[in-house]
C-alpha cells in the first residue's frame, strides 16, 4: 500500500470467444505482473482459458480469476439482480474452472478480480465484497481479492480478519477521482483520462505518496497494491509500457501482489 | 474387478438447471455410493453444483464430475464433432469447476464419468478415453476414470501407465450385451432390460463371477467396479433399492471406488 | 374493459426446455382462451414452441408470444439493467421466432405479453410499454400488447394511438391489490391468494362491476380485458377450471382478446 | 443459371456478437448484392441483426437469414447428430427472428442460406436441403433456399416442385473443384485459390459458359445462380471488388437472387 516502493499492474486478458478475437493478450501480457484471466460467463472459453494461462506462464505474469455475470451478450456489464447465494455460486464455478487450467500448467492462482457490473455491484454494495471473499476463502485460503480503493475501504479492511482472504486495494490511474475517493462515473465528462504523462504522473504519486488528485484538485488518500491497465487496442497498450518505464524510471518495482501483500 | 464381493453402485445427479428440476436425487443419493454430479454444460448450474455436493455429503457419498458436451438443449446427448483438444478444454473446464464446491464444503473429488454423447464418443473411439485420462492426469493424480468395461479393455487398461489416471470399468445392469462384451445399441429391441429381478441378478452374476450372459445366451467375461444405475423416476429408484438389497443378501459389500481401486 | 360479460383468460406455456419439463400445458391449455408462449430466452426452445402453439391451435387457443430477459438460468425473473433499444431487439427477436412458428401452422399470432422481470420493469417504469409496443408496431400493426392493469392506465392507453398496438389490460385474480390498484407485493404476507372461492368471486366482480377490493378493504376501479391464470401444478389447474365454471355460471363469455378488443 | 448475363454475389454477414466484432460489413455490404445474415445461433444477436439489416437496406442489398446450429462457442462449423425436426425448428426461429427484423425495416427477406456445418451437412446428406426446404415452405412460400451447385443437381432441382421453395445454385469461386463437381475438401492442398485474378476468371467462365475448370483440368459443367464472396478481411474485400470490376466489364449484371430466379 501507499509509500511503497513495488506496486502490482494488472489487465483483464483472455477474453476472446470461440473464432472471437478481443484485446490485445499477446503484447499486454509481457507488459504487466498480474492476469486477470476471464472465465466463461461474460467472455472466455474453456479453449481460451488454457491459452492465456499459458501465456501468463511464458511471460512470468501471475494468474487470477476474473469471474463474471452469466451475460455474455452484454460481456457482464449490466447489473443483474442477483442474491448473494448466487453470487458466492458462480464466483465458485468460475474460480474452479479457471483453477484446474492454472493447476494443470503448473501453476497456483494468485488471485480473483470481479468483473465489470459484478465489479460494480461490489462498489455500490460494498458487503459484496466479503460475500465474495466468503466464496473465495471456502475454495483457496492463499486466494487475494482485488477491490477498489476508495471510500469503503473501512468495510473492505475487515475482509481479511472475518474470512482469511487478503485484499488487494485497486487504483485505476487513467480515472478520475472524486473527493471522497470514488471513481467519477462514467457517464460524467473527463471521468477518463486519456493523456498518458498525466496517467503516469497520478500512478506514481499514488504508488510514492499515497494520494491522488480529485476532480476538485483536492489531495485524497489513496493508497492502492495494484493499478488496472487495458490491452484493448494498441493505444492501451502504449500507455501501459509508458507506465511501466516511468514506474521504472522512479525506482518503483513492478511485482504481482501475491509476492508483497 | 469380478470374482470380488465389492462393488461401487454410481448414478447421473445434479441434473437439473435453473428453475427447471430433473432426478430423484433427495431419494437416489441416499441409495449409492457414487455421485456423477452434472456441471453445467448439458445439464446443472452452480447452484445445482453446490447442493448436489451437500446432498452427497450428508449420505457419506463420495463425488464425481459427469461432464458433458456443451448442448444444454440437447442434454449432451447429440454427438458433436470436436477436437481432442475441445475435448480436454471442455473436461478441465467442468472437472474444475465441480472441484470448486467439492473443496468447499470439505470434500474430495473422486472420479470422472463423461456424460452422453461424450461418453458414447469414447466409446466408439477407445483412444478418446485417454484423451479425457490426460486431461484428468494434469488437474488432480488422484481422480479415477469411469469406462465402459467391455471390449475395448485393453486399451484402457493402459491408460494408468500410461497417464497416471486410475480406471473404473462400468456395468450397465438393466442393459443387453453382445456376445463381444459390447453393449447392445438402444435402437435394437431388448437393449433395456425392465425387468428389476432379473437386473439384479445380472449384477451379482456380474459381481461374483465376472460374467454376463449376452443376447445370445453366450457367458462373455465381464469384470466392473461399478454399476451404472438411475434416478430419474420412481420405478428407476426402487430397481436401485432392490440391487442394493440383493448386493447386502449376497454379502456383497457397496463402497465408493476409491477406497478399493 | 370492465362491465362486460366477456374476458380473455391467458397462462404462460411452453416453458419447458430441451429435457426439462415445466407446466402442465396439456392440461391448463384447453381451460384458457390466450396462451403466452416462451420463445427461448428465459425458456422454451424451439420444438417446445412448435409443440406448443400445435397445442394451441388443436383446443382453439388464441396464441401470443411471451418474450423475456436473455437468462435461462435465472427463468428471466432478474432484472437486468438494459437500454430501451436492447429491449426493443431483444422482443422483436423473439416475437419473430415465435410467429414462424405460428405462421408454419396457419395461425396468426395475437399478442405479446413480456414476462417476469420484463413485465415488472415495465410496470416499475411505465414507458417501458411504449418501448416494447413501439417494437410490436414494426413487427406486425395488428398484435396486442398485453399490460398491467392499474397506477400506470392513463400512461398505458396512450399507447394506441400513439403507436397503433391495441393493449389489453391484464388482471391477477390471485393477488392482492393496493388501494392505488397496483399489486402488493409478494415480498408481503398476503400478497398471494389461494382460497379458489375467493379467486373466482374477485374475478367475477373485476369483470361484472370494473373493481377490485384492495387490501384495506377499499373498492378500486380496475377494468381489465385478460386474466392472468396458472398451470404450474395442478392445483392451479384446478382453479382455472373453476374460474371458468364460475364464469359461465355467471353468464360471462370467456374469448381470446383479439376478437373483443 | 449459367450461360446467363446476370449473376447474384452473397456474402454471410451480421456475424459480431456482443462486444465481439467480426467481418467487414460496413465494406463488403456496399460490393454485393444478398447478405446472409446470421441469426444468433452460431454468430449474430438481436442488436446486431437490427443493425445488418439496416446496413444491407441502405446499401440496396437483398437480406437473406443464415441459420447455424445452436453452437456459439464453435462457431456453427461444428456437425451435430441432430434430427430432420430439431433442424427443422431451428431454422424456423432463425429465420421468423430475422424476418422481424426484416419487416419491421420494411423489407422483405429473400433467402435462406444453411451456414458452416449446416450446409456441410445438407451436402454430405442432400435429403437434408428438402428437409430444410420444408420448414421454409411453411414459413414463406417466397423464400428463396440457396444450395451448393455440384452433384446433388438434381435432387435438389425437385424441390420445388415438391414444396414450393426456389432453389439458388451457389458457386465457389475460390474453391477447387472435384471433377465430379464436388467442392476439394479443404482438408487438402490448393482446396483454397488465393490468386484474385484466377477467381474473378473462373466466376466469369462459370457466368458466361456454365462450366468450371477442376481440380484435373476437366472441364465441368457447373451452373449457378450465386456467387459466395467474403468480407472477413481487407484481401478478401478486395477480391470481391475485384469480382464486381470483372463481372461489369464482361457485361454481366449483378443483381439480388430474387429479382432473376
Amino acid at each position: 500500500m501507499g509509500q511503497q516502493n513495488v506496486i502490482d499492474l494488472n489487465s483483464d486478458v483472455g477474453e476472446s470467444f470461440g473464432l472471437y478475437r478481443l484485446g490485445l493478450d499477446e503484447e499486454v501480457i509481457p507488459l504487466i505482473t498480474s492476469a486477470n484471466i476471464a472465465c466463461g460467463f461474460h467472455a472466455g472459453d474453456p479453449s481460451v482459458m488454457r491459452r492465456t494461462v499459458a501465456l501468463a506462464k511464458q511471460h512470468g505474469v501471475a494468474v487470477g480469476a476474473h469471474p463474471g455475470l452469466p451475460d455474455l451478450i452484454g460481456f457482464g456489464r449490466r447489473v443483474m439482480d442477483t442474491t448473494p447465494e448466487e453470487i458466492q455460486d458462480d464466483v465458485t464455478y468460475q474460480v474452479g474452472a479457471l483453477q484446474a487450467f492454472v493447476t494443470a500448467q503448473g501453476m497456483t492462482l494468485q488471485h480473483v478480480k470481479p468483473h465489470g457490473a459484478l465489479y460494480n455491484m461490489a462498489v455500490a454494495h460494498p458487503e459484496m465484497w466479503e460475500v465474495i471473499a466468503g466464496a473465495l476463502a471456502a475454495v483457496d485460503q492463499h486466494l487475494i481479492l482485488v477491490a477498489l480503493a476508495g471510500p469503503n475501504r473501512k468495510t473492505i479492511e475487515a475482509i481479511p480478519a472475518r474470512t482469511g482472504i487478503r485484499v488487494a486495494f485497486e487504483f485505476f490511474g487513467d480515472r478520475a477521482y472524486n473527493p471522497d475517493g470514488s471513481l467519477v462515473s462514467r457517464r460524467e465528462p473527463g471521468a477518463v483520462i486519456h493523456d498518458h504523462t498525466q496517467v503516469a504522473e497520478r500512478v506514481v504519486k499514488m504508488v510514492k505518496e499515497g494520494t491522488v488528485t480529485a476532480r476538485d484538485q483536492s489531495e485524497v488518500v489513496l493508497e492502492a497494491d495494484t493499478i488496472c491497465v487495458h490491452g484493448d487496442n494498441p493505444e492501451a497498450v502504449t500507455l501501459v509500457r509508458k507506465i511501466g518505464e516511468v514506474l521504472t524510471r522512479e525506482g518503483i518495482r513492478m511485482a504481482p501482489t501475491g509476492t508483497f501483500l
